[in-house]
């Protein structure tokens, strides 16, 4: 059988887009930028979500539904939000298409008084809802998140890391104080570095935004970030402290246990389709897709082998017990009997689908009481007893969990580096790329210059505030290093 | 404390939007038509999802996503499905918005070469994405299911049961035969009855549409059929078997066993958050909403009532351990331990909210070893022992949802009626509503005019075909009586 799949080496963008397509994960749609999340994709996606929808109910979150229209006239509202979204909107201007001799056309007639964006996120159109929802400090906080698709008019795309539409969830949250406000922004954060870590097995940094790279309307970007096996960066996730701005926006103010009339703190957070990417572009080789196991749809597949009928019935009995035993134990696992496909294709689609592990069944296992047993992720196969085998996955998969962790987190160290001077970073980051701590005077001019010369930006400022020292392009002072990358 | 909310028989449609806001359900919004769906109401849909999800996977379902978008020419190449549409279509036109001096306006620039549809359902751009995934008849059935938003350019909009954007589910898949197909569209009607009957605990007729009244592309359209409290009919469900319209015209053909290659044959089937405003009016009484124990979000509210320290102390501590019993037991069980609110006000919200059992727990109920047990549908109350109580709620959770159904069945029963003549089937449709079975020759034109004559309309052609007979309206052969009604 032919390759499929390009190697990393070869050509690190053909993998990804190999990878996406073998293990059926997605595909582009006719409309450009929008992808086709097909059932493996969606899976998985579905697996991602229900964790962090426990993680924020436990935090005390309820979710809640907005409309996907936003009026013009909100977004101009709070005037960071709206310059930062202003050139990437989908716009509905008719409600209506009428019939011509070859096929329809846009109604004129129905051209709507007022334009609709669709929703590139849902600030503005929620905190219009909470005034009316919030009159006194009895009614906060108000903890709210939304899962949904929202729109954003890009360029230059690429399939889960970047595209037109996407699906996320975005928190909105409002407080009555300040110091709450903060604490939940940074409750968030960490729910996503603990949902990253634990179950992506994708270790992350943390940190804030530079001004120039903040949310547009917020006054504080906390955020995780990675770094793929290209040595590129990827921001996985955001937290924000949005201040009094979109308060002051839509005028939402409440009366405090005192009888005052103060401004309403908010938070929001989100993190989208883009760890479908992330996750690929942390554990995928060059055979395929590389799933954790805590987040696989399948966690281990069943291949039975046979050559005669009699032989057929037998495997297929044993395979029961295996599978009886893994359900008892919770482990999602699938029998792939399918007869018109020969054991060698379904192993080769089963490992371009990163399903966790492998188990294979044959007539002379059934003699000796054992199972053919194959880790996806190093590939290793091993002959082992069929007794206390539901035991032995079972640990097996958890495993593969902390292998998978402990092996990304060893990459990403050794590819994380410290420089003194410019020189230095510039040397690295051509040659090596990675993570890059260096001490920056924390203007945007010398951030702005630095990412002309070398594509790199700060990812961010870590919350561990380092030594001082004096910034490597410009000798100014500098408080603490910044973590620099080039990025997605 | 006054009544918030209308009596039915005072003005229904009153009552209805009372109940919505009383039990936080969903708002308005600015966008004309749209709706929020706030955590109370959207809690509920979660429920239903949930039910249906396991039941679409069940029948070997699995979920994927497909774009917001559908290019304007994908919506003309089948033809009675762009009539259907066309009307009721929100249009991309552009992709930017430009700062002008009071606030942004789009940027005629940014004008796209072909237009945008927000879909109004996804049959066009997913058979699009079904031509490259079949080839052949191993790659059939195709049984996918999609849970997304939609738009409908809707002029007389209402909370739920018509909305512009509106949340559902739409499955759609792909067959090699015409009677796998037609299985299929028939299995998922007996799923959404299935559901609707004994999850909603809402009686439904099933049955087909007449040719007028089909799904656009459809080659038959099946449907679930309610009748709410003020005697209209709701269409809850519909399953559309497509034939192969889709495919032949998005070219869908696959290369069958024999060798011949064949056109696909089509089905598709959705449901909406219009359930939710079915489930309000079918179970809810002039107190607020009443919810079916299954779907409940919270199906037992404990309030705990005291008056000094001490006995706040003991009561909290009685109030765990009812708890801790219902937990165990999978109930869905909240402490409402709010100290700012007084017990009063508390069960008013809570019956408004349709909480289906309430616990109240006070310093006499402690020395009696007692609780009082107040039922939501039936305004029952009971001084129970709180030994076994965790068993009696569990019991009676059962019973509720029972009686809701009996009581719901025993209401849709005294409203339907048989008739034979044109002047009895009027006199019944002005004097009581309801349903009505009555003889119909089968023509749209019979059909137009009882509609234009009297505003109802045939809900369905029931499957099991009763007696022939002769048409009310014309006198000409009827080959079974169909069932009418006014409707939402």
């Amino acid at each position: 059988m032919a390759k499929k799949i390009t190697d990393r080496s070869e050509d690190y963008s053909q993998w990804y887009q190999d990878v996406i397509r073998e293990a059926k994960l997605a595909d582009h749609s006719p409309v450009r930028g929008c992808m086709v999340i097909r059932p493996n994709g969606y899976a998985l996606w579905e697996n991602m979500k229900e964790a962090l929808d426990g993680m924020f109910k436990e935090t005390g979150h309820e979710n809640a539904y907005f409309p996907l229209f936003i009026p013009k006239s909100f977004l101009s509202k709070e005037a960071q939000h709206v310059e930062g979204f202003a050139k990437e909107c989908a716009v509905v201007t008719h409600s209506r298409l009428k019939s011509v001799d070859d096929g329809v056309e846009v109604d004129p007639d129905s051209r709507l008084e007022e334009e609709l964006i669709v929703r590139p996120t849902s600030e503005t159109i929620i905190w219009d809802a909470y005034r009316n929802w919030i009159q006194s400090y009895r009614d906060l906080p108000i903890l709210i998140n939304q899962w949904a698709n929202v729109v954003r008019w890009e360029m230059r795309t690429r399939l889960f890391l970047r595209t037109m539409e996407f699906l996320w969830q975005e928190g909105h949250t409002a407080h009555a104080t300040k110091e709450e406000a903060v604490e939940e922004t940074e409750r968030m954060l960490e729910v996503y570095r603990t949902f990253a870590e634990e179950y992506m097995a994708m270790p992350v940094k943390t940190g804030v935004k530079t001004e120039s790279e903040r949310f547009a309307g917020a006054v504080e970007t906390y955020c995780i970030e990675t770094l793929l096996q290209d040595n590129k960066a990827l921001q996985a996730g955001t937290s924000h402290f949005l201040g009094q701005n979109f308060a002051k926006a839509f005028d939402v103010k409440f009366q405090s246990s005192e009888g005052s009339h103060e401004y309403v703190w908010a938070t929001s957070w989100g993190v989208s389709t883009r760890l479908v990417g992330g996750l690929i572009m942390t554990h995928s080789d060059d055979q395929g897709l590389v799933i954790p196991p805590r987040l696989a749809p399948t966690q281990v597949v069943i291949v039975p082998i046979w050559k005669s009928d009699e032989q057929q019935e037998n495997v297929l009995e044993y395979c029961d017990t295996i599978i009886e035993e893994l359900k008892e134990l919770d482990i999602r696992v699938k029998l792939d009997d399918r007869e018109n496909y020969n054991p060698g294709w379904k192993f080769a689609e089963h490992e371009a689908s990163g399903i966790p592990l492998r188990i294979a069944v044959g007539p002379r296992d059934l003699e000796n009481h054992n199972v053919e047993l194959a880790r996806r992720d190093t590939l290793e196969k091993n002959i082992v007893d069929r007794d206390g085998l539901g035991e032995r996955i079972e640990k097996t998969l958890k495993q593969i969990q902390i292998d998978l962790y402990d092996s990304a987190k060893k990459r990403i160290d050794e590819n994380t580096h410290t420089v003194d001077s410019y020189e230095e970073f510039k040397e690295v980051i051509d040659e090596k790329g990675g993570f890059i701590y260096a001490h920056w005077d924390g203007s945007s001019e010398t951030e702005e210059k630095i990412k002309d010369e070398t594509k790199a930006t700060i990812r961010c400022i870590p919350l561990n505030e380092g030594e001082e020292g004096k910034c490597m392009v410009t000798g100014k002072p500098s408080r603490q290093k910044v973590l620099f990358a080039r990025s997605y």
